[in-house]
C-alpha cells in the first residue's frame, strides 16, 4: 500500500476565544480574552476568531469585543478574524481593523429558521452588503455553511443544502467557507459528500472544515478531509465551546487533539504543542475546569507524573 | 473524487470484562461481570473477550474467572475468549471451555522484559507450549502485539520490531494477530506502517486493530486501519479501562463510538447502538461514573433532555 496521501501543511484557526467562549454562562474579562489571544499567537496560531460583533443582548459575553480587538498586542503573520452578521455588527467590527469577518448561513432550513430567524434565501441577502462593504475595505471575507452534515431539528442534511449554500455565498462574493458540522453528528463518509458539495463552487485553497467532537468523530472526519486534500481547519483550544443542543457533550474539537494528530502525521502546522497546551490551560484554570482536550489530559498528565518523580 | 473504500462488514470484540475491568481497582462481583456480558451479546456483539487465567496475586479483579466463565448464559454465534499468558493459564482456561484463546506479545523490548519480565523471544518460547495445547484442542489462538506504535519506556516502535513479533508469532501457530497501540500515542500513518508490518505474515482476515483513545487519536487510527480493508477491532464498553501510564487519561476506544462511526459510514457491524449504550450505562453506573465515550455522553444526554421535554 502506497501511504496515504496528505498535505504537507495545514492551517488552523483557533476560534476558541471567540466560538468556544461564546459558549461560557460565566463572564471572562476582557484581560483574560486577550491573554488567551496572545498565549495563542505565540504557540503559533496564524488566525485567531477573536470576537463577535453582535447585539449584546443575544450574546452578553461578546459585549466587550472592541476591548478586546483593541488590547491585543497584534503580530505580524496573524490574521484577527471577527463575527459580522449584519451591516450594523459590520460597522462596529470596522473600527477594530479585523483582518477577517466571518458571515453565517445554515445548509439547513428549519436551523436557520430557528437560529437566525429568517430562511437562508434572507441569511444571504442579509450577508450581502456585509460582503460588499468588507471586500471594498480589503477585509477579508469567510463564510460559514453551519449544520453543513446533520441538524438538532432536521436531522440528517443533504450535500444538496451545502451546494446551495456554496453557490450563494459564492455569489456574494463570500471569499472562503467553512464547512461546520455544528453539532458533531458527521462521521466521515457524509463529511466528505459535504466537502464535495462545497469544492463544486469554491477551489480547494478556499475551503476549510470546522467540526464539533460531540459523537467524538472529529479526528476521523479530519483525517477525511485530509485526505481530500483540504488543509485549513477551526480548532478551539481546550475544546472550548460546548454544544448547545446536547449539555454535557463536548463542543468544538481540541486544536491540541488535531495538532497532535497531524504533527504525528508529520504535518507541519508551525504550532508548539507544549505552549498550546499550556494556553489551554490558561483558560482552562480560569474557567475552573480541565482543558476538554485528551491530548492535552494526556500529556498534562504526564508533565505531572514527571514533576513527582524528580526526587526532592 | 470517489467514495472512500472501506469494508461493507466490521467485527468488533469487545474486551471491556477483561481488558477494561482488569484495571479497575473496586472489586466487581462476578454476577455483574457476568451481566455485562449478556448485555454485550444481547446487543449484538458477536466476541467478548472475557477474562484472564492469570495469577490472583497478579490481577486480583480476574481470580473469578472460571465463575465468571460458568455463569455466561452462551449464545450461538458468539466467541468466548480469554487470556492464558503461561501453560498453568491455559489448563486452567481449558475447564472453562474458551472458544478462544489469547496470548500476549509485546514489540518493543523494554516494554516486555518491565511488563512481562522476560525479552520478547522468552515471552514467545513461553507462549508456544500454549498455542500447541490450544491447537491441539481446537482452541482459537490469538496473538496480541502490545507496544505496537510506541512505549511507555523506549518511544517510537519501529515497524520492523512488529514485523519480527509478527513472525515470530506465526512460527508457533498463533492463528489471528492484534496490533495493540496500548499506550494510544499512535497516529493514522504510523498505525497503517504497523499494520503493514504484521500483513507480512498475516493475511487481511487474520489481523486486528486494538486502539487506545488516550491522545484522542483512536478513530482516526480505526479509520485508516478501514481503509486498509482491516475489518476487526478490539474496543471497550464505555471505554472501560485506563492507561496505567497516565492516570487520568483514556484507556480502550470505546465501543460506542466506534460503532456511531461505523453505522454513520454504513459499515455494517451487527450491533444495536442503543442496547450496546444501555449495556455501558449498566457498568458504568456499578462504578459509580460515567462512560468514558462521547458518543454514548451525547446520546445519553439526547434521551436525557427528551424525557424532560415530556410533559408530565
Amino acid at each position: 500500500m502506497s501511504p496515504m496521501k496528505l498535505p504537507s501543511k495545514v492551517k488552523l484557526v483557533d476560534v476558541g476565544p471567540r466560538d468556544g467562549l461564546q459558549n461560557e454562562k460565566q463572564p471572562v474579562p476582557a484581560e483574560v480574552k486577550i491573554e488567551l489571544v496572545h498565549r495563542l499567537q505565540d504557540a503559533g496560531l496564524t488566525e485567531i476568531e477573536v470576537t463577535s460583533f453582535v447585539s449584546p443582548k443575544w450574546v452578553p459575553q461578546m459585549a466587550d469585543n472592541a476591548q478586546v480587538m483593541a488590547g491585543i498586542r497584534r503580530q505580524g503573520g496573524v490574521r484577527y478574524s471577527v463575527l459580522t452578521p449584519n451591516m450594523k455588527g459590520f460597522e462596529a467590527a470596522v473600527e477594530s481593523r479585523p483582518d477577517e469577518v466571518v458571515v453565517f448561513g445554515a445548509a439547513s432550513e428549519a436551523f436557520s429558521q430557528r437560529n437566525i430567524n429568517c430562511s437562508i434565501q434572507e441569511s444571504i441577502e442579509r450577508f450581502a452588503p456585509v460582503v460588499e462593504a468588507a471586500r471594498a475595505k480589503n477585509i477579508y471575507v469567510r463564510g460559514a455553511i453551519s449544520t453543513a452534515v446533520g441538524c438538532p431539528y432536521e436531522g440528517e442534511v443533504a450535500p444538496e443544502r451545502v451546494e446551495l449554500v456554496a453557490r450563494l455565498m459564492k455569489q456574494i462574493g463570500v471569499q472562503h467557507i467553512g464547512v461546520a458540522d455544528t453539532i458533531g453528528v458527521g462521521t466521515p463518509r457524509k463529511v466528505q459528500a459535504a466537502m464535495e458539495a462545497a469544492l463544486r463552487h469554491y477551489a480547494l485553497d478556499d475551503v476549510s472544515g470546522h467540526f464539533h467532537d460531540t459523537y467524538g468523530q472529529a479526528l476521523a472526519n479530519t483525517l477525511a478531509c485530509l485526505e481530500m486534500g483540504i488543509w485549513q481547519f477551526d480548532t478551539s483550544v481546550a475544546g472550548l465551546g460546548g454544544c448547545p443542543y446536547a449539555k454535557g457533550a463536548t463542543g468544538n474539537v481540541a486544536t491540541e487533539d488535531v495538532v497532535y494528530l497531524l504533527h504525528g502525521m508529520g504535518v507541519d502546522t508551525g504550532i508548539d504543542l507544549d505552549k498550546l497546551i499550556d494556553a489551554g490551560k490558561y483558560i482552562s484554570d480560569f474557567l475552573g475546569r480541565k482543558p476538554n482536550s485528551r491530548a492535552a489530559t494526556a500529556i498534562l498528565t504526564k508533565r505531572n507524573n514527571e514533576a513527582c518523580a524528580v526526587p526532592s
